[in-house]
């Protein structure tokens, strides 16, 4: 008979709102000890009465060591085809495009699965070890449904590493290019699937990039923490006079380039290697001026206990940022941090814009796109958002 | 000489924040009495050292009872006419056609003043003394700056009769047609300026309407509250197959009615006149389905006191908007209750959701467009949320 897990009194409330998480000093270890179960195994929860509330995939070594797969049964294979042809099917009611995040995770009852689509091309990644197990089915499933020409295994990303899980870089399916064309706000663009960060590109910030999009006409980009051109490029695309990637990375901003040059703008596209602070701070010097700042930092706040210095980083570069607006110029202020609130950044804005005497008004704050769906019991999965601030001069 | 008012010790914080609000509470009395001071005066404001913090509205009746117009100076005409012009530049940056909100209070450093632009015509709005002394200096520099055929005062908002303001509902230059043609969204549409709610029309949810309209291709909407037609018209033009609107104001759905009319939509447009929970509670009862359903009501939550039965009331009916939708269909639900947090409205949704059992994806949540811009200091000045829910039968 499968291990049965007995959560302690009062700490089903979570998963009866609908989250999907438990953590390990919710579980009653005495009636059940943890200990022993094997990593990726999944069992029954019941609250501290024994009423069943699902089943989950469990890791006794995490904090957060189990994920609800489902409220009446084990994750099989049955289940697993209904859950990616439902996640599938959200896509294709809401893009017009085969590209988006196909699977989202906890979004689409797929807690550690998320798989990004380019076109005739999936990118998987699998972070714990109860979707592991599945994976072949997996593959199988995303083969039937999409029929793709290739299918990219993408698990070498730390959380995996902090799972203890191998790190592995694969085609499963079929060859994958390099570089795989795929489109976003009608721009065609490529992703570097195999080399690049996460899954290759952050279909995340799509529709914060389109609002973007339609105010770069004639204007001066500024792309700092640039990756693969996303916001320049696609400015430039649409109208932008220049845009300036900036990335720590050669190899991102060889990206950028491909990207720009695959669109014929490769002669408005200027790139400058170095870590953003140090180039703000010599552009700053410089005297140089943009029309438009996007400032698209990775997380500075990756756990909760860096949430003091990481706010510190992101008031601090938010100003730097600004420092280098025109009049009445626009910063786009995004962070990827789910620990920093949306309010929090806000703030960050208010803060730089008092700090230099100038007016800022917020025209647009947006959040992730359709691909990246909030499920409402799960604060969590609400990490991204962008402000648009229009910063003009105080005068009186 | 002027009178100056001295804040309590302490009580400088917000406005050396950026906020412009100064509450009664706040000022020290003893030191200068509100009583006395004549409603709309504009005061030199300091702190409880006598630093200067700028210059206010007064109206010593109300519980808000400073709003700052200058860290500087008086509001006087010259800096009145550089206000407008920012508010004017900022709307042309970043919309190209002339409708929009062209002042909202605030945000645009013009506290209690109001202006709704509908292409050739304005609309006016005036909710406290001190922009009313101002009037016809600001009606003076529109003409100006805009250069229109008429500006209507629509001063026959609540919000004055709490202030004591005279209800005013008049032509103050040129003439402005009952229905003044504008665009939104790329659609023609008409506003009752003269007749309908506020200043005529809700400019407030344009982007929220945009995003929908993507995905009403095919599809049965139901537009609950639905005023003038802003959501349901809209999607009719984006090719939903139908569009019920349902008001309790006869006239409401006559405007409707002439905004499907003018773009010859007429005949996939339904009305239903009568209280949204009742018709809601109707169509439950007769088995009635609609893919798409937008749920945008009044503020439920109009004083933070009144915040519990508000947040019932949305709860309420959110669950019976979803009811009415058919499986993996879209619920649009909306608020513009300052007091209603965008968080707690997707409480509401989240409660609902699994009230009846569905699985519901957040796929966007929107906020103000840009002619509504969001003072970073403020938080009132954001008040309008709504999530696009996606709700899912649960499966398994």
């Amino acid at each position: 008979m499968d291990t049965q897990l007995f959560l302690n009194a009062g700490a089903d409330r979570r998963l009866k709102r609908g989250h999907l998480w438990i953590y390990s000093n919710e579980v009653d270890t005495k009636r059940q000890p943890l200990k022993g179960i094997e990593p990726g195994s999944q069992c029954e929860i019941l609250d501290s009465r024994g009423k069943s509330l699902g089943w989950a995939f469990i890791n006794p070594a995490q904090l957060i060591c189990g994920r609800l797969v489902s409220r009446q049964q084990k994750l099989d294979t049955d289940l697993l085809r209904l859950r990616l042809e439902q996640a599938l099917a959200l896509r294709e009611r809401y893009f017009s495009q085969p590209s988006y995040r196909m699977v989202y995770g906890d979004s689409d009852r797929l807690p550690g699965l998320v798989v990004d689509r380019f076109g005739d091309y999936l990118v998987v990644q699998v972070s714990n070890w109860g979707m592991e197990q599945l994976l072949d089915q997996i593959v199988e499933i995303l083969k039937e449904l999409v029929q793709p020409l290739g299918i990219l295994l993408r698990n070498d990303h730390q959380g995996r590493a902090m799972e203890d899980m191998p790190l592995v870089n694969e085609e499963v399916y079929g060859t994958v290019p390099d570089m795989v064309p795929f489109e976003e706000n009608g721009v065609a663009l490529l992703a570097p699937v195999h080399a690049g960060q996460k899954t290759g590109w952050f279909y995340d910030h799509r529709e914060n990039r389109a609002m973007l999009n339609r105010w770069v006409g004639g204007k001066r980009v500024l792309d700092l923490f640039s990756y693969a051109g996303g916001w320049g490029v696609q400015a430039l695309a649409h109208g932008a006079a220049s845009a300036t990637c900036v990335d720590a990375s050669g190899q991102a901003l060889d990206w950028c380039r491909a990207n720009a040059e695959h669109n014929n703008l490769g002669d408005r596209l200027a790139t400058e290697r170095g870590k953003a602070v140090d180039v703000l701070k010599a552009m700053v010097g410089a005297g140089e001026k943009f029309d438009v700042v996007v400032l698209d930092p990775p997380a500075f706040i990756k756990r909760r206990k860096d949430h003091r210095a990481g706010y510190s980083a992101y008031r601090h570069i938010n100003e730097l940022a600004m420092r280098l607006l025109a009049d009445n110029g626009l910063l786009v202020s995004a962070s990827c941090s789910m620990h920093l609130a949306g309010e929090e950044l806000m703030e960050c804005v208010r803060g730089a814009a008092r700090q230099l005497g100038l007016n800022a008004a917020v025209i647009h704050s947006g959040y992730q796109g359709a691909d990246h769906p909030v499920h409402p019991a799960i604060p969590e999965t609400r990490y991204l958002k962008a402000h648009f601030a229009h910063l003009a001069p105080s005068g009186s």
